[in-house]
């Protein structure tokens, strides 16, 4: 087997290593079947007790409470953009959205085509490099939309908005979705894509408070809406079953490791590590600002752009990969989800001292 | 590892066990890139090769000519139910369906939601156990619809139906893509789920004429919009990866087995030998009428439910899963798509002949 590098990827991103050994093994045989996981029927026996397994994990994991259906669909979190205003909002209805990044503009695009949105904040006005403090939610809302975490700009709300009692707040958690503990009590929903903290691409996990997925619109095609998913325990048509697998993989990984309080330390653990040295440092600099500092995707320029792609050249020679940051922010983008080692954090640090000792401003 | 046994699922059903071990390498780390497959960014040099690799392999495969768009969708045949008559069919206007099973019922369930569908056809008198020799298709039709090949009630149309001049053929081709020669340019579009011919569950095959991809509706949900992943090569979102990667693999598979010339002669000879095996049998007995027969799903009963539980354990013992037939038709079901081997085809007439030796009525 070739060594594996580190992989700072915004998404996919790096699975436990312990995961994809596991996968590798039921792919040929899910346990003694005879039969690799990918090739089970999802209406036979061996992947129905997967997929049991892989919502009750998520429940305990999560501190799911009984009156919320957990669904795995299709399409991305670009699909929940379309599918929550098509449920939820009425031509005359008003649904706030809070803008914070790439991701949240396209969600309100979306839902322009169905009913009014109120931007209930917006941090546009300096690329996005910050969670406003002050949320301005209009009168009677029908729900409230935010991006927890923006994996292009690299900030992340340090807890939920609070939307007017009786809102359903809607969250997109595709880049940071189980990065901590959670309160899903605050919330109507939350969905998002597996490809950064779940597993492989391909599944969109949504957590839905059983009373929204009633009060969904009937007048949609059977796929669209939430209550066939649910009634049919995400089987009304051929889920995608391996990823749902992985993603159930990686559920017990996490559950083994200490829960959610046990991954969030581990994650301010690493982040903690990067701000230091990008805090000190004369050479690289954080582009989030301090408060809104994302645990998963740190963000930092050289202020030279000739100098962040020699200093990108230099970590692939010392086997890391991923580091180029997005084109709207430029510099580096280092991705240290769930799965990333610590390891790679450390490694990432020495190269960034021994860049900066070589390139001393 | 585990001894694999004789999968007859109608899916997610067999993959090739050489693509199996490509997998699993992979999986560890794409060649030599030190990351696995599922991990790579959707837009990094490494999985952009395989993207482009896997639709060109389709394209010499299957001969699709350049005008011609290959897109990797998700949600299964089931959501291209709504997003074609989303796309193509205004409410005054009219597509023709042939109706020849479940799949076309929920095809024509969400085209009415759009506009009017006329039933060209339709085998529903007889439990749709045949393919109808007359299609009565009306005078100016958007697009004709039909069903290749209908798993659940093991009937395969030999040839497609030919519609007037200038309405675009559009067929759902998930249980039977690529089991034989096919004249693309006689379509508008092809659409297949994966989990049957083409690898693992949770991409959907889409290809479709360009002209077509042009019509489409632009008032709609961008990610409902054929055009947006014909312009960004299906990568306008996060596409399911590592699904995408196995259909791959399984493309290179069928390529270096004679392509689709070689599969057709393996599936004539598998299926074959089963319906000789049923025609003479004094116990078994074919569902399907004898000129629609599916080469991919065969559906048999001995007329007595008991006798059929009965058989459906004694395949059990002998290292064989997946011969239940579908509540719909009862019975038994041999699914042997492309790449259910022919030695599981020997394995099950030979059970066959032991139990009706056993039973003789």
């Amino acid at each position: 087997m070739s060594d594996r590098i580190f992989n700072f990827s915004a998404g996919p991103a790096v699975m436990p290593e312990e995961v994809l050994k596991q996968c590798q093994e039921d792919m040929w045989s899910l346990g003694k079947t005879g039969i690799g996981v990918m090739e089970h029927s999802h209406r036979g026996k061996a992947f129905s007790a997967v997929l049991l397994q892989t919502i009750a994990d998520c429940r305990a994991l999560a501190k799911i409470p009984d009156d919320y259906d957990i669904l795995f669909l299709t399409g991305g979190a670009s699909s929940q953009f379309f599918m929550i205003p098509m449920n939820f909002l009425g031509k005359d209805q008003t649904a706030d959205y809070l803008m914070t990044g790439a991701w949240s503009k396209k969600a309100i695009g979306d839902a322009k085509r169905y009913g009014n949105v109120h931007v209930a904040c917006s941090s546009e006005d300096k690329n996005c490099s910050y969670i406003p403090a002050e949320v301005t939610w209009s009168k009677s809302a029908v729900y409230g939309h935010f991006t927890s975490n923006n994996t292009i700009f690299g900030t992340q709300f340090k807890t939920e908005p609070t939307p007017p009692a009786g809102v359903p707040l809607i969250c997109d958690a595709s880049s940071d979705i189980f990065s901590r503990p959670i309160d899903v009590t605050k919330y109507g929903m939350i969905y998002a894509g597996s490809q950064k903290n779940l597993g492989p691409a391909g599944v969109t996990l949504v957590i839905i408070r059983k009373d929204l997925v009633e009060r969904g619109s009937k007048d949609l095609p059977v796929m669209l809406q939430y209550r066939t998913h649910a009634k049919e325990d995400s089987c009304y048509n051929t889920p995608p079953s391996f990823p749902i697998y992985a993603v159930g993989q990686v559920f017990k990984w996490l559950l083994k490791n200490g829960g959610l309080e046990g991954i969030a330390a581990k994650n301010e653990a690493k982040a903690g590590k990067l701000y230091d040295y990008l805090d000190q440092s004369s050479l690289f600099k954080a582009t989030a600002a301090g408060d809104s500092r994302s645990l998963m995707n740190v963000t930092f320029v050289t202020g030279d752009e000739k100098l962040d792609e020699q200093f990108i050249a230099f970590t692939k020679e010392r086997k890391m990969d991923g580091l180029k940051g997005h084109r709207s922010v430029g510099g580096m983008r280092a991705s240290i989800y769930n799965a990333f080692p610590e390891a790679g954090v450390d490694a990432l640090i020495a190269a960034m001292k021994e860049f900066e000792s070589q390139n001393r401003k």
